[in-house]
Formats: structure tokens, C-alpha cells, sequence
């Protein structure tokens, strides 16, 4: 019926006859330290809510938000997954000209191809890590009439971040929409590359967050938008529904979001795994290891001796799925990826991985 | 940011100082048995799930659904509430001319006017309880070259619900599309007025059902449609997003649409205590008490004593809300709506009536 991102632990798990809960997927980005223990009892300790209609008006959920994200509430739309805001937001601006980057995220494409908008591809250049060249960007919006570039930030699957100081200049010089999608913006410097505050300056700016990854909450379905332009809120707003968000989304949000020990905790234990994970793997001579700003790592077979899938292959009869990143644009076959997750299933991978790669 | 329907408790609770829990809402329509025992103990034992994505596909959702309805998965959409699937069906079907009946769900008019529709009116005729007359129907259908008709079935807040021997012949006879909202179906005989068989023989045809007030349960945000109209289906299905329905819906929908005990339970409850309710109130010589097939009734103050306006603000102090009906198309201030409720919130109902219009 739909499509999906990522692995299919159903299938691998009939398959090698792995009971689910053994599985470890490298490959879904989601923080492993699970959602904010306070939040969880919160909804333990409310399960009877569940014939609530949810407050219109979302009151506590966009009181916590605003605290967060220390913008006002009139800035904040809610939406039922980050995955509906992107989809109302493009066919809203409906681009005749799109900037999307090589390699990054593959719904941006499947949404603007649904519309039509011509694609115009800024391939990055992973000589350079990945990283955006903000002159060549701003000179091909120009030249090709673009009116909306989409930028992941973090960059999935690269890991690159660009400083919002850069971002600054980029969106106030130019004359196009830019829509920034924070989905992994929690695992970095958020003062340093957040576009957050920018949308106080710049009304051609929309910024997109997901509580799926660092906040573990995939389920409830719960992401937000921020946005200083008033007529792009207005119409964003209308095009969704009366209670949009879930009772259950709505009691986690109301409290996770300003539950700072765990952002603390998650941040800390995050990075901490990764800065472990990828000084292991900068050993092994035939592995590039791109440097990450994000929960995942993007990694470059470069002897070439086996592709990402065959590396994938090898590590799924022992339970640890990664992301073979073949089906990204401007990515060879021989480029993987992989989260953090709990101490002992990162230390697994890196020895397997050697044991392979060495 | 969003406008209600029906009571704000908060600020009920706010003036008179009740604790919310003590407010009866008699308004809200909501089954007050609360949901299925089954599917909420499926849910306390399955809220680690919080940070898993739903199954694109909503497998075990459908099957249950499937076995529910009696029809195959093909014809079933899902949707985040049911107000999103009005919504997208109206804007898709984007019909010139299209017929309402009065009174009914406010939310149908508010959807056409967004999208500039002619509104029709069908003004049922109260003198001949709420009926819908087809002869007539079809006559306004075809000097109006109207393309849609929307029928909430049984209808809010009248109680009467149409034959689906006789919506057959209406469907069948009409060269337009027909918009059935059965929010309150199960509370009625459903082999007698449901009209989801009818999506297997009639292609002008959407059905929509709602888990809010049956199942009480509004919070998760479950609705679901039904149309054996593969080119309808497959449009308002791409107008919805990956994952739309989150876990926790998922998760009680796979248990409760199955639980056949329940629904057993509910419907016998509600329909013995509605028996009561309105055989004590046909005996007070100044009320009208309309028939219902749902969970609530429709009743009229005939010698204008007072209004329903003033009658609910006498039944406030004792924390009970009824529905003023006065704000619903071609009902005056004297029509007032109540839901069934507890047993002994009922009887103390029955009894503060008695006592202020005898």
C-alpha cells in the first residue's frame, strides 16, 4: 500500500527466525535510550484519556514546545508526523524550480515529483565530506529560478551540518523559500546549527521537526513546524484537520519536550558512542568514516573488496541490521550507514566489522 | 486556533469549581462504558511501542477492521479521524451544488464553504419526526444538478436513521456521489441501516465510520472509510501520508473491532437505558421527545417555559451538560440534545428535568 523507509525487521526476523526484540537496527537512526522516562509515566499514569478528545487548541503541548524551542507559540504548527507538514509545505509553495542535495532524504523527490516541480540536483561532494558550498548554492538558485530549496541539517545520510551563521546569509540573500528539515538537529550543537531562530528574521523559512528520532516517540506521531511568516502558517494551518494530534501525543509532548536531564543524558551518551565508534573504525585502513554532526555514521568501502549490501548481508545472521546506502543519489554501492545504539550492540558492530573489513 | 464542538468542560470546571471528573457530559456523545477492556489491556502491555514506527501497511489493522465490516481491505481507507477523510472526500469530489440536510453535523457546511460549494439545504421536517423524504430528495438531486449528498446516518442530532433498503434505491436512482457518515451506526441495528454492503454494488458511494463515539475512544484519532470505488479510493489514499495512523490506534484497533463481547454489551446497555430515559420523559405533558436510533435524543419544550439555553444553565450547578441544539440549522432555542450516560447519571438527568418542567 505505502512504501517504507528502512529495514523490514518483520521479514528478516521470519526469516533467520530471530525473535524481534534481538534484532539491533543500525539502520532506523532512533535515539536507543527510548523516550523520557518522565513523559512515559505521565502516559502510564493517564491511559484512561484514550476517549479524550484532544484540546483543539493544544494548549500544554505548544506551552512545552515554546519553552523548547523558546519561540512563540503563534510560530509552532503542529502536525500528525513531520512526513504530513513536508507534504503540505511543498505542494503549498508548489516550486516550479527545487533544490534538493545529493545524497539526502528520498521523500523530498517522491513529494515534488507528485506535483510535478522540476528537480534541479545539487550533487554534494564527499571530497569535501559533504559539505554545502554556499556560493555555488546561491548561484544555482539564481541561474535556475529556483524557488524552494529543501535542506536536511544534519544531512541524512552524511552526518554534515552547516552553521546557521552560514544559513543566515544564504536565506537572507536569497530570494526563494527554504525549507530546513531538524529531524537530527537534537544530536548536535543546536545553538550553533539550529535555523530556529532565524524564522524570527527571515518569513522565508520554514523549519521542520520530527520527535521520531531523538525523542524515540515514532509512534505517536507527532512532529511540529516553525515558520515567522504569518500567511504561510495561516495556509499550512488550514489545510490540516480539528484534532490532529492524538491524546497520547499530546500528553508525552506536554512533558518530554521540557524534560532537560534526558535531552542531557540522550545528547551525552550519544555522542560519547560516536566519537568511541569512530575513532574503532578510522583503524581500518580500506573505511572512510565521514565525520557526523548526527546519531549516524556514513561510512565508504574503499577498497572496494565488498559492497555495502554484501557487508549488510554479513551481519544480519548476527542480528545487526545497518543501512546499505546504495539507493541514495550520488552514492556508489560501497557506502554504508549506521546509528549509535546501547554500548554492547555498538561494540558488537565494530568488532564484526573488523573482523570483516580488516 | 481551532473551534469545538459541543461543551468545554475546562471552563465549566474552571467557574463552578468541580473537579472534571465529577462533570456528566451529556453532550459529548461518547459511549460511556469507555473502550474495550480487551484492546486496553493489549495497550498497557504495549506502550514500549511508543518509539516504533506503525507498519506502513497497517496489517493486523485492516484484517480486524476487515472481519468487522464484513469487507475486503481494498475498500477500506484509513484515516487520522474522521473529520480528515470529510474533509479530503469534499475537496476531492469538489462538488458545484451539494445537498445538507438541517439539522446536522456543523462540520460538512464548514468544509463546502471552504472550498466555495452551493449549499443545498434539505430542511427535515420535524412534524414528521426528522424523516427523509427520497421522492423529494431525488427531485432537489436533479432540478439542482447536484453532485454530492452528504447524510449522516443515523443523524446528529435528530436520532432518525434511514433504511439501507431504501438508501439502495436513493444511491442507485442518482447520478451522484453520496457521502454516508455512520459515526453513530452501531448504536442502531446495523444490518437494517448500514450502508457499507451497499459499497460492493454502488460506486457513487463513501462510507465513513468513526472509533469516537462507540468505541469511546475520540483521543487516538481512528477513522476509517469505505468506497468499492477503486479510482476514489486510490486518490483520497495518495492524499494521506505514510504513517498517518500511529501506533497506539493501531495497537487498540487490531483488538477492539474484534471483540464481539463488547460490542454486545454496549449495545444492550445503551439501548435499555435509552428505552427508560425516554419513556419517563414522554410522560412530562410540555416535552417532545423525538425517536432515536443512536445513543443520544433530541427533545423540544413545546410550551416555551424556557429554553434549552436556560435549561442547561439550570442543570449546570449539578454538574450535568446537555446540549443546547439552538445553534443547529432549523431547530429553535426550545431543542435540547442528551447522550446516554451512566445508569445513575441518567436517573439524576431524568429526575432534574421532571423537576424543573413539570
Amino acid at each position: 500500500m505505502k512504501s517504507s523507509h528502512g529495514a523490514n525487521l518483520f521479514e528478516i526476523q521470519k526469516e533467520y527466525g530471530f525473535n524481534i526484540d534481538e534484532i539491533k537496527d543500525f539502520s532506523s537512526n532512533v535515539n536507543p535510550l527510548g523516550p523520557s522516562p518522565k513523559a512515559m509515566t505521565k502516559l502510564e499514569n493517564n491511559l484512561n484519556k484514550v476517549g479524550v478528545y484532544p484540546d483543539p487548541n493544544y494548549d500544554q503541548l505548544l506551552s512545552s514546545i515554546e519553552k523548547y524551542t523558546n519561540v512563540s507559540r503563534d510560530k509552532i504548527l503542529l502536525t500528525s508526523g513531520s512526513t504530513n507538514l513536508i507534504s503540505s509545505f511543498i505542494s503549498l509553495i508548489n516550486p516550479k524550480n527545487a533544490i534538493i542535495f545529493n545524497p539526502s532524504y528520498s521523500e523530498y523527490e517522491r513529494e515534488l515529483n507528485k506535483i510535478n516541480s522540476n528537480i534541479i540536483s545539487y550533487d554534494l561532494d564527499k571530497s569535501n565530506d559533504f559539505a554545502i558550498d554556499c556560493e555555488k548554492l546561491s548561484r544555482m538558485i539564481k541561474e535556475n529560478d529556483v524557488s524552494l530549496v529543501i535542506l536536511t541539517n544534519p544531512n541524512n545520510p552524511t552526518g554534515y551540518a552547516i552553521e546557521n551563521r552560514k544559513l543566515e546569509e544564504l536565506i537572507k540573500s536569497n530570494n526563494c523559500y527554504f525549507m530546513i528539515d531538524e529531524t537530527y538537529v537534537e544530536f548536535s550543537d543546536v545553538d550553533k546549527y539550529s535555523a530556529v531562530n532565524l524564522t524570527e528574521k527571515c518569513d522565508n523559512l520554514l523549519v521542520i521537526r520530527s520527535t521520531s528520532k531523538f525523542f524515540a516517540a515514532a509512534g505517536i506521531r507527532l512532529g511540529y513546524g516553525i515558520t515567522g511568516n504569518k500567511k504561510l502558517y495561516d495556509e499550512i494551518n488550514t489545510r490540516t484537520n480539528l484534532w490532529n494530534i492524538n491524546i497520547f501525543a499530546d500528553i508525552l509532548g506536554g512533558e518530554m519536550f521540557t524534560d532537560t536531564d534526558y535531552h542531557k543524558k540522550v545528547f551525552e551518551f550519544i555522542n560519547s558512542e560516536k566519537e568511541k565508534m569512530i575513532s574503532t573504525l578510522e583503524k581500518i585502513d580500506c573505511l572512510k568514516v565521514y565525520p557526523s554532526k548526527s546519531n549516524f555514521v556514513l561510512c565508504e568501502i574503499l577498497d572496494k573488496k565488498l559492497t555495502a549490501h554484501e557487508l549488510r548481508e554479513k551481519l544480519i545472521p548476527h542480528a545487526l541490521i545497518i543501512r546499505d546506502c546504495a539507493s541514495f543519489n550520488n552514492l556508489s554501492e560501497y557506502f554504508f550507514r549506521f546509528c549509535i545504539l546501547d554500548e554492547q550492540s555498538n561494540d558488537k558492530l565494530l568488532k564484526l566489522i573488523e573482523d570483516i573489513l580488516k
